[in-house]
């Protein structure tokens, strides 16, 4: 009896579990309460020294691992769209060369800080960019406030390949989506 | 009455959810059946182009990213060790240049295959290595039989930072690691 009873509590514990998406926090004057253990949540892509203006020669070039909710992964996954209150957080880090055996090419080595996308509905556009680098490397900001939509939310808009989000860059989203799958 | 059963019972489902991690499944003849859903699982850190013999230019650099099991990293936070059955996947991607926006640097793009690290007690030296990058890009092996104890433990054993794995290469592993934390 006790145990049909916990078969029974099943749905509603997974439920519970779905509700457990890490929501976004705000300060009271509307800032982003950086959002913390980020690195266990679901990996999308890397990528080093990405630019995107001609000719621009990065002065250093940066790792950026890309993280989700793995609760939003999950909803991406099963119906193509990203829910409310999804978060990507592109981790920056120094590359770590000459380090041990390594004699070429580097690896993503000291953390900087780290920026942030938030789908809500409660901004103009429906996303809105956050960053938590700030002054000193591995120590983020405690708090960000948005960036003016001019600054991320233009070029997110126009060029990220599927609801302001650079899909053609993170291989693991862009496999992920449904419709991908079925040839569209 | 019903409640309380269901707190009750949380302890085992937990207990319940840590047995399910990902274990590593042979064929009858002892080779390791390729592990699916890797990219779900904990992302520890990138690199790329990394060679470890002076003066070689690697051909053509590619993007390795590691995970390991969820479980496996849990537990090595708790208590600095790796269980039993730790695998660490190494994904290797090929870099994608001048996508989209795109005009520096390269993103880990087109997945090639991956190699697999395991801890075993049931193997001379405590882990094996495996290769399931076959001759097809993004169509990994279906099984894969261990290298000779010469080829790749030997290298882990003597420059791996901790119990035959790079962690000098992991960031995400090299700060979660608990004795690293004390200053030890």
């Amino acid at each position: 009896m006790r145990l049909l009873l916990v078969f029974a509590a099943l749905p509603f514990l997974m439920a519970a579990e779905d509700a457990g998406m890490p929501k976004p926090k705000f300060t009271s004057d509307g800032k982003l309460v950086r959002p913390e253990g980020y690195r266990e949540w679901m990996f999308v892509g890397s990528s080093l020294g990405m630019g995107y203006t001609e000719g621009q020669v990065p002065t250093k070039p940066t790792y950026h691992n890309i993280f989700i909710q793995r609760e939003a992964f999950q909803e991406y996954k099963r119906s193509g769209k990203f829910p409310e209150n999804t978060m990507l957080v592109m981790d920056v880090l120094n590359p770590g060369k000459d380090v041990s055996i390594n004699k070429q090419g580097s690896f993503s080595d000291g953390f900087v800080g780290f920026e942030v996308a938030l789908k809500s509905k409660k901004v103009d556009g429906g996303w809105a960019y956050y960053n938590f680098i700030g002054p000193t490397p591995g120590k983020p900001l405690a708090e960000s406030k948005a960036f003016e939509k001019d600054r991320c939310w233009n070029c997110h808009n126009q060029h990220g390949a599927y609801d302001n989000v650079f899909l053609q860059f993170y291989p693991v989203l862009r496999d992920a989506r449904p419709v991908a799958k079925s040839g569209h």
